[in-house]
């Protein structure tokens, strides 16, 4: 006996965890101390060019988690009827994404560290793989409409390239810690190609 | 002389307190002190592990709130109309569980402690408490729609079963602290073995 | 040249900044520091009850912010259109309600001392003075529907009893601090009354 | 082959995000020390107005990042069609939304300093130019309607002059740090003469 479930709903609670999640990336970044004091402006500058790690690291995790939920938003664009199963699925991947401000602050840390680059690409490859489930269980399931099968062809490459590319970041930040970052350009690099190239057809 | 209330507004303010108490949880994650200096990757995989209570407290707590939240969204599937009653049931309901970011804090430093977990679980009970009195308050006054009494029946056992639950898991965790979640993995074996067999007929 | 402003944004975030700002109270409940250790039980317990002063303010605050964000709803429900005026003082009206985390936070330590009583219910006081503001003029400028008028009435009375209480708790909290919450239960029975008796007719 | 993207998701995940970042201003605002004995009254009210440059930066942030979300209500009042292109301008706008509580933070222990001014309103003044991006692009993309154009260009003169006035702030702030603030209220006086005699023709 199937309940009726709200599609609107899920979608609002994964819209307030995604702003959730990524604002509270911007609670890692503290004042520096000797911004306290009437400091020099040259220590102030060194002060805040010192933050570059914890700044950089802050833009690119709030724009992944941005690419998640436009991923994510494509999906449910899709998605026609949800099922029990599909919303536990959903809270396991919210549950991930919230985990993200922790996965940041181990990174503001210890940038070129591989425990930290492990257990931040770990976590953005969950959030992927956990995507990849969602997809491919409302796709099976036949939840989606299918009225739009080349478009869904798109969004497949994409969430199948979002996992590969957290894949190749998570080995690469094992053995080269310093290199770590490369997929990510390059992938992006590939998904703009694609766009202006193949996706207009 | 009734006013109107809105039903999406409060499922509004509902999903933002369930978002936000579910993603407050990562703040009692802290970056260990040991991240911050370069310290061998023995000893920083030790600082991990060493996290593993407050990280299950996290997961097990954020499924738990999404459980209710899912609960929760399935009350409003039914009713039709809010009055100022439910309203205030549903801002004490969203005041328990806005309170379990503090609740999952106490347990994350003494798991195996009586009285952490009777205040975890007696926080947990209490949502469920009101969820049932917000349940039956709207059944009763008749405010939700009466076409689906199958799928209401099934509403019912499931929110009169986590209130069981959670009153287990209080008894255990006075008594027998180490074993307090063992009833949490019953409940969601009987509800998955329901769903199944007896749901699906 | 009046710009359409919609109606259903200026709601969307005024349920935001209510759930965020009434889920933030919860982080200035800290996990007693005797919790980090192997302590008694009797000390733990003690340490707990120890918190009752901010575990109040916490109830108190959370449920004050609720009835705030229950009257602005009833607003809204009955504001048909929305200026430019109208916006900014919603936005200064948030401003207010976000602020009571911090003003919880004076309460918490100091619950019977004049200065943190005096902010508090300032705060407090600032609100409902806002939400007579965006009432007052919602009416007069015609921005409301006019067929509910007995409703209308009724939100009157509500708006305008909420400042006149919290007016009353400031008085009383600087005369005599220990007895400033005494107006609030007087309001609440004094409205149950009339929702049983008047209100009904 | 263009998705198609949910207006009213990348609505509501502004809405979250700015109502998120406008609330999270409240937690640079810390509790006094002193507020934690019982200290005379005279040395209490010292201490909270010592905090006034911090209130004061809660306000005037709060305000204007209210300002900016009115703004960005208003664009996607016209906005009837989101690409992919939009969606990445606008997460790179709330990532700058985003970052206002830790510039604000900046601001509440060396108000009259160049760097943190300079820093202020270089993340206002991105923030400014990121919405002009969006407009720009929604406009010559054919993205927006084109019932209402006075409005349309009302809307223009707001957008592009509040990158006028916080490059203005940004100037300000680096030669006469003590005089920054000055471009606001004259922007604010200007708005309010055009709103009353140029706009209502």
């Amino acid at each position: 006996m199937p309940l009726t479930i709200s599609k609107s709903r899920i979608e609002a609670l994964s819209d307030g965890v995604f702003s959730i999640a990524m604002t509270l990336l911007v609670l890692k970044l503290d004042v520096p101390a000797v911004m306290h004091h009437h400091a020099s402006d040259e220590s102030m500058v060194d002060e805040l060019f010192a933050m570059t790690p914890a700044l950089v690291t802050y833009i690119v995790t709030f724009l992944i988690a941005g690419g998640f939920w436009f991923l994510h938003q494509f999906t449910f664009h899709f998605i026609r009827h949800v099922d029990a199963f599909l919303v536990w699925v959903n809270l396991m991947f919210l549950m991930l994404v919230s985990l993200l401000p922790f996965s940041a602050g181990l990174m503001d840390h210890l940038v070129v560290h591989p425990i930290s680059q492990v257990f931040y690409f770990g976590n953005e490859l969950a959030i992927a793989c956990l995507l990849n489930v969602h997809w491919l269980y409302a796709r099976h399931k036949g939840l989606t409409g299918s009225s739009e099968p080349k478009a869904m062809f798109y969004v497949n490459c994409r969430v199948v390239g979002t996992a590969a590319v957290f894949a190749a970041c998570l080995v690469a930040g094992f053995f080269a810690p310093a290199y770590s970052w490369v997929p990510l350009p390059i992938f992006l690099f590939a998904a703009v190609i694609t766009e202006l190239f193949i996706g207009r057809t």
